[in-house]
């Protein structure tokens, strides 16, 4: 089998995992690295993480090392908005190359910005390649996770997905994200103007949705601090007892009048049991714990580079914007 | 979206539950069943469960029930052997229709008749449908699930799954089946001819191994009977103290040197805790329990029911033979 040939598209934390993921899988070849920060240019991917180089040099001419490399697939990790990748998704579908990216919205476009979907789509089909989003949280835990525990149910009342992380393990930045370290009235006011949280929960409750064939009445997302009962100690950060902790996420997908989708995050320093679990109201019931919780920012990395496998081959068979629910089963890739 | 066309193909217990389950599916009509046994040829399928009847009578001419209902999908619950079934399966999919099996040596057919696998991929492709082994167990529990649980790491070392199934209340024929009641003297008997245990663990480790890209070097299997440390009374049985209370199968695939693939089912009668466990050496490490275990029956009956719609969207762009990691996700369908 030839190798596939992946280009990495953005190089921040997640994107410098996955390009150095992709470069040690038999099955697959860095072939090129692009990013617009004049501070990575020119550098070797592996200096970007300090560790061994790959062989492969961050470029800012995304058309000149497509055109030079002709990728098969390229790892795509630059933003949360859909709308904000579309010129990039046009570059890389234009030049034949599939993408599996770890855009938020992007694991359910339709859902905020259809008519924008509808005409990547059409790009896609028409350039036959597949353009995925995937990723851990949206993309595994709190939505494909679930619909595959479906699949051994007669049928399905309710959905319920608890996910939690402990922030205190985590990079600073997400730390910060959830807003570790403020006050309270600051998390209101961060949450007014939409600068704190996670993004993706509508995504993962649309996904589990459709998956199930529910069609949606109404869908709310709620979003509180989760306060400090206690000093808190991290690596980087001490959060005072009445401080922020974390954010607690919450949604709910009504369908036929009755709540059948119910998730629930809690990512915050000091979560004192990490873990995933689908809970299904169903027949026969299934309740499904992740005990080990699954590792945001390695698992990611390692989501897009196996989902990469997965997309080139429905691209083969079934080009266009894909959904998880229309790839083949995604599994670990050597 | 037209109803899907389904032919329910043997009616033994599993059967009769994939066929009512159809027939209450939204998106699925059943069309007709098909038994050889004349105790049920005649009989509306409803009648099989004592349930409400389903509309739908069961024939033994299934020539004639394909010609006349031209079904897009067979349910089919008929032995466990791929040989035994490959008459029928010519037959289904000659008539254009796809199949999902109970069939366990179907969850990878190439293991043991590789050859026979061959030709019957070669007439499905012609055909343009998918003939697709599943189940629980095997199916989901020990491959499946595990494989998917792979998707979120960078690398796996090892896959190692547990089930443990409380024979005591489960059908008679399974508490039979493992031997419940019988002595260790007549296990040993029993296993000599093959006339005990499960069927299915070697397709199981075949299918974890080729879904990571696995070569195997080896595969081993063993089998031995749980004791009954005390008397444990069932609904049906009397297992008394030292006599078989049910199966322990293991196996293991050695790849590349290392052992990398390990199952432990134990079904039993009075097994204290009912779980599925999938562990896995990688990075990150993960470790999913289904902590209500799966039920056998009700859970195999779904698989089928909702593969069923995975296997005809599979059919219209890959057809032919196909294992569960050739299928788009399995989840419930409406």
């Amino acid at each position: 089998m030839a190798k596939l040939k992946v280009l990495q598209f953005g190089l921040g934390p997640i994107g410098v995992r996955s390009a150095r993921l992709a470069a040690g899988k038999e099955s697959m070849e860095l072939v090129g690295a692009v990013d617009i920060d004049p501070a990575k240019v020119g550098k070797d991917v592996g200096e970007l993480d300090g560790g061994e180089p790959v062989g492969v040099k961050v470029s800012d001419d995304a058309a000149k090392i497509l055109a030079e490399t002709r990728p098969d697939v390229a790892l795509h990790t630059t933003s949360s908005k859909f709308d904000a990748v579309v010129p990039q998704l046009e570059l890389l579908a234009g030049a034949g190359c599939s993408v599996v990216s770890s855009t938020e919205e992007m694991l359910f476009p339709a859902l905020k910005h259809a008519e924008l979907a509808e005409k990547v789509d059409a790009l896609a089909r028409e350039k036959r390649v597949v353009l995925l989003g995937t990723g851990v949280n949206p993309g595994f835990v709190m939505d494909t996770f679930a619909l595959i525990m479906s699949a051994v149910c007669y049928d399905v009342e309710k959905v319920h997905v608890d996910r939690r992380v402990d922030a205190g393990t985590r990079r600073l930045p997400l730390q910060k994200k959830v807003g570790a370290g403020i006050s309270v009235e600051e998390f209101g006011a961060r949450k007014a103007r939409k600068a704190i949280g996670h993004v993706g929960l509508p995504e993962s409750m649309a996904l589990v949705a459709h998956g199930l064939g529910w069609p949606v009445d109404t869908m709310e997302e709620g979003l509180e601090p989760k306060v400090a009962p206690r000093d808190i100690k991290t690596e980087f950060l001490h959060v005072k007892e009445g401080q922020v902790a974390g954010i607690h996420n919450t949604g709910r997908v009504v369908s036929g009048g009755r709540e059948r989708v119910t998730l629930d995050l809690q990512m915050y320093v000091g979560c004192p049991e990490v873990y995933d679990l689908v809970k299904l109201d169903s027949t026969p019931p299934i309740e499904a714990k992740v005990v080990t919780g699954v590792a945001g920012d390695l698992a990611t990395a390692a989501m897009l580079v196996n989902l990469a496998a997965r997309a080139v081959e429905v691209a083969g068979v079934n080009p266009g914007l894909r959904l998880m629910t229309e790839m083949t089963l995604p599994r670990l890739v050597g």
